[in-house]
């Protein structure tokens, strides 16, 4: 029996609260890493290059394309945004389970080529918070709101293509929520087989 | 949509702290019940009729197997132990979770009537540890011990047959697993979609 570690797709709306949640998910659990994607979107201030995202040019990106380097990619609202593969399946060949913090295009690719990925759909708690975040953000224009508002909802559409949904209305909850289902796999049957081999092996001896 | 609750089975060898587990867990989570099971074997000191279980004869037992009273029925070393059909449906309808603290033959039972039951099982740390746990209880011979371990043996060899599986080491961390399994159902698509129809419906809406 292989020891792998467990893929997982954490996806949302822009204003759910993914990224914080997942951040601090990372802090509490130590048997987890999240992989750093490929965009070709610019720099946002207080953004590391390397950290929150590998900022590569369009050239460069369609060069990753070429190589086969993506396990997937897709164009979210005119950037483009892919995951390495290499690095995903490295970590996961070394046991430790991997966050995907990626779109639902590119969860539904990762879905057809590793049917066993356990995905997360997070949601914000209602409309009017996720308007409110979502203009929390800076002092803009009626429209770009409604824009943004549209964009959330094409995403939320796609809730149902997922294993677990997660609400984020209170913060700690939606966290001990979200660790619960990562502590729940590592349960299953498939997992403590191989995690707990040499106990089994103990106990079923006669 | 109707509200069900979810059925769980609970099972483990007698010394794997299976009962005081799950009643910790009932303490920490108000939407799970368990079901009181009828049994033949005689009131151990301490035990309440109708609480622990339902003390009934040979002859009331059969009585209710003919009735088709009983969701599962078996026989554990020589005593007979049945769970009651009608209390658990009405629990699930009224959308309570339930746990059924059964053997691995009571389990298989369950699993066939509702494949959607979540089974997990509960495993003592070491060969050893069973069987300090087991020789606690009282001042038992050599021999008496050993029955009990084979019989502990007999019962974990099923461990296969369930969803899930925790150790027992320490008691608040495997109680912690427990309750993760508990959660992380409550979060599946299908359970949400239910709970949350209200604010799906609310955060969809164009
Ligand atoms: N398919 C795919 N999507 C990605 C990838 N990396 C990020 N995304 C998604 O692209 C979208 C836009 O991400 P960002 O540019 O960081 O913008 P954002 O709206 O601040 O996103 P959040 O930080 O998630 O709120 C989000 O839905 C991300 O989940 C990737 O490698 N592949
Ligand atoms: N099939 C079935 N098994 C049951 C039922 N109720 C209890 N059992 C099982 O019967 C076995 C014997 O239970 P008990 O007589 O309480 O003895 P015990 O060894 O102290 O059991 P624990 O309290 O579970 O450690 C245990 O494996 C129980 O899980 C039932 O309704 N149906």
């Amino acid at each position: 029996m292989s020891v792998t570690g467990t893929l997982y797709i954490v996806s949302a709306p822009s204003g759910a609260g993914k990224t914080s949640l997942v951040k601090e998910l990372l802090k509490q659990d130590g048997g987890i890493r999240v992989s750093v994607s490929h965009t070709t979107r610019p720099t946002r201030p207080g953004e590391v290059d390397g950290q929150d995202y590998n900022f590569v040019s369009m050239t460069e990106f369609d060069q990753l394309i070429e190589t086969h380097s993506f396990l997937e990619y897709a164009e979210v609202f005119t950037n483009k945004y892919g995951t390495s593969r290499i690095w995903v399946e490295e970590q996961l060949a070394k046991g430790t389970d991997v966050i995907l913090e990626i779109d639902w295009q590119g969860a539904q690719q990762v879905r057809k080529l590793m049917p066993e990925a356990v995905s997360v759909f997070i949601l914000p708690p209602s409309r009017e918070e996720l308007r409110r975040r979502l203009t929390g953000r800076g002092q803009d224009a009626e429209e770009v709101i409604d824009l943004r508002m549209s964009q959330a909802v094409s995403e939320m559409v796609h809730f149902d293509e997922f294993d677990f949904v997660v609400i984020n209305d209170q913060f700690d909850k939606a966290l001990a929520e979200l660790h619960a289902i990562f502590k729940a796999q590592r349960l299953l049957l498939t997992n403590q087989r191989v995690r707990q081999a040499y106990l089994l092996a103990d106990l079923l001896s006669e």
